[in-house]
């Protein structure tokens, strides 16, 4: 079989006014669409995080492996990494510098799994060595947020828009409105564990809302708050003795493995990371340090779906938990992740995802739904699903009608507060 | 599709007089062949080392795994994992006690990927992420050994065997004769590099023996030594500086990571290992300690070949190399090292195999024929080979009338040398 033609294709769906640690998300969030086609007629799919610079290096992706036959997974993945040899990105925000090659192997990935599974007749679960579990937990990922979709932006839902918080759009700035988000969120998708985005408020503000959550959802369910490394060492000690004995884990409260690694020492609670470790190549540095417990891994990030499982064999080697980080998504992400995670042997944690957030869908059949916060995978071949073009026009011209061709959230937070900068938002 | 049997066969094949550390091969070396049916017709076979104990653990095996689908090795891995909880072996010489759990997965691994790839019609190459490269290249595997396959035993070689020694029992048990066994192996099979098992006489004989190998052969031919951990540190740093410049890598010249670590520091040759680290348990140590360079792998005792792929990771992710040990083997357990090697990215030396001083086989066809050294793989299904019955019931003859239901090479050495003890011989 061999590669015929990447067909590429960038979408905006609507996204709400979310806040983190580097400003809002815009009332669009940016995503590509990546169609890998075969001389023998089958096509596989993925999704990728958007931007101007990924969209540049899929076409060099596309030179390299045009030719080349979808199971040759090791070839491609060497090829691609000898045409970004030595290549640097800042493609996304909060991650610095990463080898584009990684990231572009990890966007083809999916599509190339998807193409095995359909040529073979099993579903990419099996071809990741088959399940260990049926359904793949996930957390209710909880966000201070403003008012309304549209809120400061003046910009206006798309009216056909589903999925709880159609309904629900109040806003979530102190731990009421967040408890109040958590219970609507966990009542519509089932979820049994609880993520707070943080680094938006001061820490007491955000340990508050933790504390509220455990006083609301009492100790079964398990939480996490994630500062997205905006605080200072001394900040995550003093907050993180506030929330001892609440905290499932720890994620980012601080900068660089050499921080993580030195509040570990002073604090009980398990640290994860998607932001300090993020690489093979950080993973030595990592461990000697004993930087984290946890990996959060990101088959868009680490490399794809093989090298996920991979990095689940480095975790367990090394005593390490593994779960999952997650970004704005639609569904050809959310399936891979569960075809993942029904797999993976070391995941030990609900994953991440944002995907109640998103209230569109590029697939058939509409939006995922969630059974007790979690999902399973079919037994169809590759991922199971199949792309709706019609939607897929419909937020391509989204794309090409907002304006934005990478995601920036200080600029979005610049629009609500003009004197706002990442660099100065450090507790 | 469901495993509905599993069958395992011992079998004994005929084995050279050949030297080592531990003693002396036997006349007969046991191997194991399984056989995994299943529902759909389907058969997978696999091969590794015999032994009483391991034919006991694989009845335990084949209760656990009997009714699952071996699509699901995930399922199948943990499944074992549970069943052999915390139970200790010592099957094997020189390697000590090993999670036997690990053992029997790996034992059964190469007849699930021969299934998968009989069922989608794939080679199991493909079903490992496919080629990085056509051939894999193999070293000349030399014994210091006795004259004739008969010699002391009083046992006569069978007298159909076939094979690059029948005509060339020489002894070789001093420089002359190993060179001479060299330019006979790699004028046979066309080797490019040459490992010799040393261990066996004075550190300086066998030092003698790689300078006389290098005069043979020139500087193109990489040279290794396996003293298989029987010298000292000391030793090792002594016959280490002698051999700087001159070896490819210093293989287990002594014993225990810590050992290994301190040898490390003192000479400039790169270390290798399937001695200190046999296992992903052992690899933080190793890799805290910087224990070695280059890992040996086989997959009969990592945990099979996508185990095998994983180490692989954990290789490039720490910067250490990797090859491949071998053991007394026949056709499946090369064929499977052979579709391994093809897709091993970060596969960086020539793999070692016994496989030339073997005269026997079980599969269709007969022996394997190695060309400039190398092998490659078809495409066929699978393995893409077959049991040869009639080879098979002939083996397990042997295996029932040889005597010998577990390897000790210590009393085949006692049998020429009364007084010899593995202990005692430690330079």
């Amino acid at each position: 079989m061999k590669i015929t033609d990447i067909v590429v294709t960038p979408i905006a769906f609507t996204d709400p006014p979310l806040l983190n640690a580097a400003g809002l998300h815009a009332p669009y969030a940016l995503r590509i669409i990546i169609e890998i086609k075969t001389d023998e007629g089958i096509t596989g799919i993925g999704e990728i995080a958007g931007g101007s610079s990924v969209l540049d290096s899929l076409q060099k992706v596309k030179e390299t492996i045009v030719g080349m036959d979808p199971f040759e997974r090791n070839a491609i993945r060497l090829a691609i990494d000898n045409k970004f040899l030595s290549v640097m990105d800042s493609m996304s925000v909060g991650y610095g510098h990463r080898n584009v090659a990684v990231r572009m192997f990890s966007a083809i990935d999916v599509a190339l799994f998807d193409i095995i599974g359909k040529a073979v007749g099993k579903p990419v679960v099996d071809l990741l060595g088959g399940r260990v579990r049926d359904r793949v937990d996930f957390s209710a990922y909880l966000f201070y947020k403003y008012e309304g979709a549209g809120g400061p932006f003046g910009f206006k839902r798309n009216p056909n828009a589903t999925g709880w918080h159609k309904d629900k759009e109040e806003a979530a700035l102190d731990p009421d409105g967040v408890v109040y988000q958590a219970k609507a969120m966990c009542k519509e998708f089932g979820f049994k564990s609880i993520k707070l985005k943080a680094g938006v408020f001061h820490p007491q503000v955000e340990t508050d809302t933790i504390l509220a959550l455990r006083k609301a959802f009492g100790e079964s369910y398990p939480l996490r708050i994630d500062p997205n490394a905006i605080w200072s060492l001394e900040t995550s000690i003093k907050y993180g003795h506030m929330l001892e004995g609440v905290l499932e884990y720890f994620e980012d409260p601080c900068k660089s493995q050499e921080s993580m690694a030195a509040l570990r020492k002073e604090i009980s609670i398990p640290l994860a990371t998607n932001m300090c470790t993020t690489s093979f190549g950080e993973i030595p540095s990592d461990v000697a340090l004993g930087a984290d417990d946890i990996i959060l891994s990101d088959h868009h990030i680490w490399g794809g779906l093989d090298a996920t499982m991979q990095l689940g064999r480095i975790c367990s080697t090394f005593g390490l938990g593994l779960s999952m980080h997650s970004n704005s998504h639609l569904g050809i992400s959310l399936t891979a992740m569960t075809h993942l995670g029904c797999a993976l042997p070391e995941l030990s944690y609900a994953m991440d995802t944002h995907y109640p957030w998103q209230s569109e869908e590029v697939i058939k059949g509409g939006r995922i739904q969630f059974e007790d916060g979690s999902l399973g995978v079919s037994n169809e071949p590759g991922l199971g699903i199949e792309l709706d073009y019609e939607q897929l026009e419909k937020l391509h011209q989204n794309y090409l009608n907002c304006g934005i061709i990478d995601r920036n959230d200080e600029i979005e937070m610049q629009k609500v507060n003009p004197d706002w900068t990442f660099a100065s938002h450090v507790y």
